[in-house]
């Protein structure tokens, strides 16, 4: 369905005999998008510029969340009375189509000519429109709840409405990348506390895949191999970093953590995105990343903020370098202390980890959930 | 001189006349550095691991802080009862030789056979000593004092212990790259409240400026121009986003901002490293770096978090490629809000800023220091 200044939500009902059909009353109106990309040419990547977002509704009082459903004296983002989960268009985008929203794989020649991720060798202030979309994923009605509390049946939901936006934003004009993802916790900026994750659909390849695909094709050119299924491998050699496994995942603190807490989950078999994992494979997500959310909640006895990364390869390029994955990493160092990026990291990319990965692997081991 | 567990200190004094002679009666015993670095097959990086840094000194009472002169009662860092500049090695660094510290170019074989810098092609969880140095800067006795408060003069100090140490940090073995920066404001994680800044001596080119080395390469094979000379020149040109300027430094707010507050300072000339600076240059740099400071901090009538980042080229690779200038940030992006790394910015890479640079640039010329 719309929202009434246009955007589009949609249901992920658990149970079929749902009806939604309440409509949006609010009358918004449709927001004018100013957002732009620029071109760095010091470091040869594209930086969002967002002025718009500025005044984005920030930590409002529990009863005016606009997340929670709808109630007979207040409308919210979602018309409906409950959910299972939605996912609906963010109303302070990054990345948006001006105009109408595209229907899947509308050709749009007057966004762009070229895509974002070639290098502009004409201009070094080069701009481009942040077109795509950022797409927002409540995983409950409850407000109070935390995806860590919720039955493995509800991962199951949420992992296939990632499936499905995935599937639907990888085919829309100019979209290079899909990121699903989760900011969990105050401490990291979060703005909104009702239980959510978000959804990126970039108009180029964002720094850290383009880097990582450049690093997977040098190691296969040398090898013939992949690089992250031969990484996973490693891990599972050496034993000694591994948080939880079963049938078709592992979860892990990778060797050269940059985070006092990092986890990366892995499927066993190589696969490239969200849309392709197998039933099975699917089933089996749901339990193994609850643990580790747990586990990590577990370690200080306060809810602990993270960052849920799935890791995709472009959409349209390098696809079969890819290895689909999540990382899950904390600033949280010790209690009451977080991790900063200061200098070395901020400035000049060199992280330094106060955590031993083997020491941060026992402790989730050890950790009862 | 020596400090009581052989760490190096070096006083940089304003008047001649001053002598340095107190030794420092603490006794403190050589801690063993238990630093490494691991390789990150995913990125092709290097990550430096800290445990030993886990339990340094943090946030102590004004009356224990180790960078204030020492007392009749209390012994310090500092063995003297009061200093202009000091620099000296960090209790708890991650880089550190092990054993004696080297002399100057006394070449170390057993450290490392062959440079970080290289891909190590062979193993996938790649180890090596986290060899280097990491020092500390204080800027001044007064423990109350900011740098933005100092007098020209006193800059001038700072500049010149920048000088000294770059010369001194780019000639030990193994030494890739050297940092001068200063992390400034408890919002990013400072530890010690007394003015000072660091200088890391990293034994690997760091991911930002390997990247940057890059881009410049690329620009200069197309163009045989240099990227950040062309870059400054385009900001000139525009004019739009300058905040201050003298005969030879600009301070601008780059076309393709990342922070809500970020400002680079380059010299009129191209310099490779701090060395090369003249005495006109070093001179002129004093008052433009402290402008810029002021007008950062009066945006918001309460001090402002920030990080200054001196970027020099690698150490013995690409120097021709570089263009010596300060990079100044802050997460401030309003009163009371700070811009959080979130999933988009710490696990792509892509960085979304809701301040537009020319409106940033504005607000600083404008506000009244």
């Amino acid at each position: 369905m719309r929202l009434s200044d246009g955007r589009e939500l949609i249901y992920f009902d658990e149970c079929e005999a749902v009806t939604r059909n309440v409509t949006d009353p609010r009358q918004l109106a449709a927001a004018p998008f100013t957002g732009g990309l620029r071109y760095d040419a010091a470091l040869d990547e594209w930086v969002a510029m967002a002025g718009h977002r500025q005044d984005r509704t920030y930590l409002p009082p529990d009863d005016q969340c606009p997340l929670c459903p709808s109630t007979e004296g207040r409308h919210t983002e979602i018309p409906s009375s409950g959910y299972d989960v939605v996912v609906f268009e963010n109303r302070f985008p990054t990345f948006a189509y001006p105009g109408a929203a595209p229907q899947r794989g509308d050709p749009d020649p007057a966004v762009r000519a070229r895509p974002a991720t070639q290098r502009t060798r004409s201009a070094l202030h080069a701009r481009q429109p942040a077109v795509g979309r950022c797409e927002v994923v409540c995983y409950t009605s409850d407000h109070n709840a935390t995806l860590a509390d919720l039955p493995a049946r509800r991962i199951r939901t949420v992992l296939e409405a990632w499936v499905d936006r995935t599937l639907a934003l990888s085919s829309l004009p100019n979209v290079e990348q899909v990121f699903c993802f989760e900011n969990y916790g105050r401490e990291i900026g979060v703005t909104l506390h009702h239980p959510h994750g978000q959804i990126y659909a970039y108009p180029f390849v964002t720094p850290r895949t383009r880097r990582m695909m450049e690093t997977a094709r040098d190691y296969r050119e040398r090898t013939w191999r992949n690089l992250f299924a031969d990484l996973l491998a490693e891990e599972l050699r050496s034993g000694e970093r591994i948080v939880a496994r079963n049938e078709h995942w592992t979860a892990f603190v990778p060797f050269a953590a940059r985070w006092p807490l990092e986890v990366h989950l892995y499927p066993s078999r190589q696969v490239t995105g969200l849309p392709e994992l197998s039933e099975a494979e699917r089933s089996d997500f749901c339990p193994i990343y609850l643990e580790v959310l747990r586990r990590m909640r577990a370690l200080y006895g306060t809810p602990i903020p993270y960052i849920s990364a799935w890791h995709q390869p472009p959409v349209r390029i390098d696809r079969e370098l890819g290895y689909l994955h999540v990382q899950i990493h904390s600033a949280r160092r010790a209690p009451g202390k977080l991790k900063y990026l200061a200098g070395s990291e901020a400035a000049m990319g060199a992280f330094i980890n106060d955590v031993l990965p083997e020491q941060a692997a026992r402790t989730l081991r050890e950790a009862r959930v």
